[in-house]
């Protein structure tokens, strides 16, 4: 307990919850680096598929960084319209339920869920390759390393959403400020300097240069744009007035995405930088720009600070969803409740549980996780969009053409990329997340129907009348006088009922020692011996419960267990197994309860 | 239930328990298969020892055999005092704790159990060994047939001691029958007929012919007396006069034995037969003496049916020797309860668990497994041997010096040949069992002592008084009004007690509107709202019970919680997360004794 104080912190009160809100300085932070830190990777993906046809198809990647651009422009617009509906957070689950109905929506909170874990996971495997471009020795401890990272997001998690802000705040803006300066040092050095374009490894092509190649280029690159949605799904969490600091933090959000992404294609372009195994190509551009120095060991560590604030961002999203799923029955209730530090903390070990997994599972490598990406984010932006479009035809309201347009194209815009990103991917990984949609969407729907046959089954009806007041034997098992015993009968007398202790005849000779003791222990309570045909106490025991029930078919039954608690945790094999075993035997009988009454022992 | 029904037969009263006495013929068959099917592999492993020095020490096996039948002659002797001296049944553990108190006691207790286990994974082994070598193409399932057997076993075991006799008498005189037959027609043959002596392979000497390797010769032939110990551990499950039948079926026994094992031993030098890994000695004998047709598959056959037996006359030794202990409070009370069908269940489930666990980790092959055998028997034959010797020497009685001489000749005997195994085995795996019988004395000690410290926890002394009357503050901790709900109250109704439902307001709009419903259907009990400053319910419930302990010195408090029972265990997961979090937290409260009232569902 004071180590989970020390880690996460003081509970908070309700009232505190207010302050909880975050400024726009801080919810880009928070909120934007996922999509902003996605640049760390996206253009290396984009040439990692290219180079199969050889160097000489690397040239593609302007062209595929235009139209990655061109999805950044149009995902901004739409969004920010989302935001201004949805000013309590209008995540695509929402988005999907209000407009589209219940199958939609489960679909686009099972993609979501699905992306909110593969964010963890690629982006601490991002951050790690960060850290191990400019450390090479630190390369082969990959794994272990990402998993240190998730774990360290995890414990700031659960001390709250503020404070892990401000933790990241600074690195943040420092990461996106130096990777400014390199994109525009980088380029103006290619547009007006001598330049020292680095002549390209003559890579031998694999495939040939094809449309689909120039897709799956484009699909890998789409991996930009996930994030984007973040805000939308947050609103509530900025300062009043929500929905227009969350749309003004959009902008700018976008604003820097677009430069920084373009940048980077545009220099790896330029200097013919070509993807590697062991260092990013963000690592091998900020070396020809800084050279390997202090600024280039401070841009590589502020990119891994920028892409772990990525992964911490999903753990304000996926305990959210979680929540909203569970509100509406469709996760377990207790994923609704607030933990200690007003945050979702089953949400949080539950991401945080599966993030780890993906990590070990592909060695914490980024390339590996790339093509089980984006799929369920795309699917996800589209439902939204969809949802939109419907909304602006059933509503309308003010300018609901102009909105609707804007919906339009960008559900059709999310859609094609959605196709694409599928058919692209699907061998490749994507099946994995589709199967995973249909399992989630399935668990979704099985917790929904049991939770409606619950509160059917529980529900008190016009049929139903107050309980009339029922009598209650009371039965307490004995084999010895003790002290556990006297303090079983102790609890039992001083509540009502009629009550006898038992006592199964297995000894005839102990049976009368007992007799003489309980009448000077037994606290004027009649004990009762039962004959043991069968050698088995615990039959005879349930053969006397089974005739109460039988004789007083309107009783209660109700069966006190002296039960010893053991000081170490070993010793309960050596104790209460006929207990246990009652127990279980009792479990599933009607109108009989059980009530142990612990002694606790010292050693 | 049904399937144990049907597999384990019905419960017996205790009436029945006198009948479960064995007759000598069936109690031949029950506990000197143990020894007598050791003639099955003894000679075997003495020859796969010697032959470590070459065919021409093969010679040495007859030497060696009749050093061991003149430890069967000795051992049948003492062993026979014994069992009049103890009618009630005198394993070495009872004899030793007479005698020569605790620390031998426990010793020789572990080492029988430990050579229990060793006796069902040897024989079952060996048994399977009979089967592969007339079927050899079973030979690569040796491994789980041993396994199918030993279940097999413990599933006839639990149907009751009488009946697994009954299913085993026959085939075992038959196998018995058919060994002799094999003995007597091969010996004549040898000694009478032309004889046709197979031409020995020259092995080639891989160690050279050692005083030392003779000792692990006669080690490992000692194999062939484990067992005889059984019959003195059994005297009470034999008919009217007890030690007399038992004495009798000894000298059966032992007679048996001798002739068998003299009679293989003999055989195999005459006819010049070695160990194949996989054909047994007998095996080959058999085909020798009646060629490959319908007897020898018969004699196969029923030596795997005696092995199996020999097994199985572990499972009434070790169960009972564990509630001895039990009862003594070395081991865990509940081992020494009678099962439903007067046998002692939890021991037979833990020798068949440890028996097949050692079939896995040898690969249910016999001559793995040797190594670790006879130490454990021996070990026991000394302190019983030496503990009858101490008893002649404090009691004396009629004849006495005549007995205490026997009894010495005995111990000093089984001690030689305890020494001499241990020290030829130490290294080949017999560190083991020693290492073993430390942890096991360990262990009987620690229960021992835990037992003894509960009872000094929960005795009654003179300073105790029977208690005085105390009331009872009884609180439903709800969260909503409905069937399971007014169950639990109808409950808490029944009984006395403050009684009062307490609700915390986490809002106060569905406080408000359940403390109308409470109106109509809270029978009564009062509603007591609690405020939740820290958003957490747990919380304010376990705020308001301290201060109810608090304000209440003397009182007990009744937490009934209203349980929601799912028909499927998975639907576990979806409720009463927030009653086992608040059931864990008051498990070590005093005065706090917790109550489900379980409402089952139906789907």
């Amino acid at each position: 307990m004071l180590l989970k104080r020390w880690l996460v912190g003081d509970p908070l009160k309700t009232a505190q919850a207010a302050d909880e809100r975050l400024s726009k300085t801080l919810a880009l932070a928070i909120f934007s680096s996922n999509a902003i830190s996605s640049v760390a990777y996206a253009t290396e993906e984009i040439l990692l598929v290219l180079i199969l046809a050889g160097t000489a198809a690397i040239a593609w990647s302007i062209p595929v960084s235009f139209a990655i651009l061109f999805l950044v422009v149009v995902l901004t617009i739409s969004y920010r319209q989302i935001i201004y509906e949805y000013p309590e957070g209008g995540g695509a689950y929402i988005v999907a339920r209000d407009n589209l109905g219940e199958l939609p929506a489960l679909i686009a909170a099972a993609a979501l869920m699905i992306d909110y874990v593969l964010t963890v996971a690629v982006s601490v495997a991002a951050g790690i390759a960060a850290l191990t471009s400019a450390v090479p020795s630190l390369f082969e401890h990959r794994e272990a390393l990402g998993l240190v990272a998730s774990l360290f997001i995890v414990v700031m998690n659960l001390r709250g959403v503020r404070e892990s802000g401000k933790f990241f705040a600074v690195p943040t803006y420092f990461a996106i400020g130096a990777l400014g300066v390199m994109v525009v040092i980088g380029s103006a050095k290619a547009l007006f300097g001598p330049g020292t374009p680095i002549p390209p490894d003559n890579q031998v092509a694999i495939e040939e240069m094809t449309l689909f190649l120039v897709l799956r280029a484009f699909a890998a690159g789409c991996s930009a744009v996930t994030g984007m949605e973040v805000i939308s799904n947050g609103v509530k969490a900025f300062r009043r007035p929500e929905s227009k600091n969350a749309a003004t933090t959009m902008i700018h959000m976008s604003v820097i995405l677009a430069v920084l992404f373009l940048g980077i294609s545009f220099m790896a372009d330029h200097y013919g930088v070509l993807p590697k195994t062991d260092e990013t190509i963000i690592s091998q551009l900020a070396r020809l720009t800084f050279g390997t120095g202090a600024v280039y060991y401070a841009l590589q560590i502020g990119t891994m600070l920028l892409l772990i604030l990525a992964a911490n961002s999903a753990y304000a999203g996926f305990p959210h969803l979680s929540s909203i799923l569970a509100r509406d029955s469709y996760m377990p209730r207790q994923m609704a409740t607030f933990g200690d530090r007003l945050v979702f903390s089953n949400g949080i070990f539950i991401l945080g549980f599966f993030a780890c997994f993906l990590l070990i599972l592909f060695h914490g490598d980024t390339h590996a996780l790339i093509p089980l990406y984006a799929v369920g984010v795309f699917i996800s932006f589209t439902f939204s969009q969809a949802g939109m479009v419907r909304r602006w035809l059933t509503k309308k309201g003010p300018h609901w053409r102009k909105k609707l347009i804007v919906n339009g194209v960008g559900a059709v815009t999310t859609g094609i990329a959605t196709i694409i990103i599928a058919s692209t991917k699907f061998t490749h990984g994507a099946w994995i997340v589709f199967l995973l949609i249909v399992i989630l969407v399935w668990m979704f729907r099985s917790i929904h129907s049991h939770y409606k046959a619950v509160s059917e089954q529980i529900a008190l009806t016009r049929d139903h009348r107050p309980p009339l007041p029922r009598r209650n034997i009371v039965i307490i098992p004995i084999s010895g006088v003790n002290q556990a015993v006297i303090r079983a009968v102790d609890y039992a007398r001083s509540r009502g009922g009629e009550i006898r202790a038992v006592l199964v005849d297995v000894d005839s000779e102990s049976t009368a020692r007992l007799q003489i003791q309980w009448a000077q222990w037994g606290c004027g309570v009649q004990l009762m011996v039962l004959p043991c045909p069968y050698r088995s106490v615990l039959r005879s025991l349930l053969d006397h419960i089974e005739e109460l029930l039988e004789k007083n078919q309107d009783y209660w039954v109700t069966v006190v267990i002296p039960e010893i608690l053991p000081a170490r945790w070993w010793q309960n094999i050596l104790h209460n197994q006929r207990a246990l075993l009652l127990k279980a035997s009792l479990l599933f009988k009607d109108r009989v309860i059980l009530t142990d009454v612990p002694f606790h022992l010292k050693r």
